[in-house]
């Protein structure tokens, strides 16, 4: 494939802050989101990655305090000020968020270009006291297509279940964006390079999946509970183009990709092509296992 | 759940060698995984995983060669002589073997315990070369009943396609006795911690499924292809217990291990169970891509 049949490269920003909650903290956070999404813009950011729930910190304690936080999508004033923001620099954003829906709240990530809302994913796999506040996600794994790509969302732990960035890719996406609050793993958090196991989950991922992944971490502590930061993007290899991001530090990340680049790249070799690979006509264990048969665990 | 309820741990042993393709060279190779064997069970071993096709090597030039190295499973001389050898040390082994079985070749990898064959798995995605001599495996990816626990199998490039571990593990396998020749992936071939793609894979396959993972994989030079060792076991938290081992020298790596340890571990917390939470609800597009559906690309 000539270069010439690329698009050209855009530069993805994932953005590590540190949002807080608490109702007095919400106008605080959004407001970071735009300073970061300004600075990120203003640094030739085409693609800007934030955190889950960046819009309202992440440890609520009761129901009632999880639906003060929480807002419509695409119809808030948290989204309506990101389409301003994304319309007046000319840019993408995904972006966590605490939404509400009648009596229902999700984690979700929304997905906002220049001509405005495009889209939203609701998480799908509720990691712990999410469990308590949050209905799991109903949308399934939406890809959405855009001038620079296709690009699908994850949010957090479900980068633990191997089968929605493949569910993704099997969708075409070029990229997943990743927004995170990635806490606690059994020991050790991290290893010698200073990656936790969230990013080797995001890095085989990638590998696996033959697509970018931009995942934007949170850093700092809240109540009592303590993020992991570690921001990375992950090329089509697998391998960081930059990242891991410290533990501690709110940071900005960069990588030029071309996001369409992934729809001809790794070429193993003349022989294989891992999607081709796949053998779906052994993966029926699996699908009797989706349709309800039991585990011998 | 109290220690009682445990099995007793057993040492797990996974062998890195140098098999050599050529007729010449066969019994060589069996006499030298005998040895291994020998060696390991002398320390203490119980379970020994030997790499991919460790009978015959790796590269062969024409199918004709192909052919005249293989030998039926488990009515062969290979089978056997470890069937012998099992039940003299009384270990269980795993080790991949060049199978026939009438004008089909597979590459395949055997359960053999101290009381005699157990069974087969014949490698399901196939990697380069190997489509020009092997037929794509037809066994589906079994689990095994052993008096240590539930032992699953795979081969090489399977551990590329997530499916594989899920439904090992969705099937109640404790262990995945992994039998490689890993060779070149897209650069970078190692990280600074002497770990390669396949190590992460591995790592994470046993990080997201919560089973253990012994992956032996041959080390040496054939006909012009070099192999990476790097052999690992991982514990059921995904981070290394041992290895990665050198990506040149022929070595034993050891484990301790209570396999149906990962029937409890690792506790994520009183919300979250990894396997409950999965939303097979929303996998459709999987079972609708395994089923037929066209892909985007």
């Amino acid at each position: 494939m000539s270069e010439q049949m690329h698009e050209s490269p855009v530069k993805v920003a994932v953005v590590q802050m540190d949002p807080q909650v608490g109702l007095e903290n919400k106008a605080k956070n959004v407001q970071m989101t735009l300073d970061y999404i300004n600075q990120a813009a203003s640094n030739g950011a085409k693609l800007i990655v934030l955190p889950e729930l960046c819009n309202t910190g992440y440890s609520f304690q009761t129901r009632e305090e999880a639906f003060a936080h929480a807002e419509p999508v695409p119809n808030g004033k948290t989204v309506e000020t990101w389409v301003a923001i994304a319309n007046e620099r000319n840019v993408y954003l995904v972006a966590g968020i605490t939404e509400l829906d009648g009596n229902y709240l999700y984690d979700s990530a929304v997905l906002i270009g220049p001509e405005g809302y495009i889209g939203k994913y609701r998480k799908a796999h509720l990691w712990y006291k999410e469990k308590l506040f949050f209905t799991p996600g109903d949308t399934g794994f939406p890809v959405f297509e855009t001038k620079m790509g296709r690009i699908g969302l994850l949010i957090c732990w479900d980068i633990w279940f191997p089968e929605v960035a493949r569910i993704l890719s099997m969708q075409g996406a070029d990229i997943i964006c990743s927004c995170n609050n990635w806490v606690w793993t059994p020991p050790p958090l991290f290893d010698e390079t200073g990656k936790c196991m969230a990013s080797y989950l995001t890095m085989t991922a990638a590998h696996s999946n033959n697509l970018f992944i931009a995942a934007a971490n949170r850093v700092g502590e809240e109540r009592g509970g303590k993020f992991l930061g570690c921001s990375l993007i992950a090329g089509n290899n697998g391998w960081p183009i930059t990242g891991p991001a410290s533990p501690e530090e709110e940071t900005i990340l960069y990588a030029d990709i071309n996001l369409v680049s992934s729809r001809q790249a790794p070429i193993w070799n003349e022989l294989n092509d891992l999607i081709r690979d796949r053998r779906t006509d052994l993966y029926n264990e699996m699908l009797g296992y989706q349709l309800g048969k039991k585990l011998p665990r």
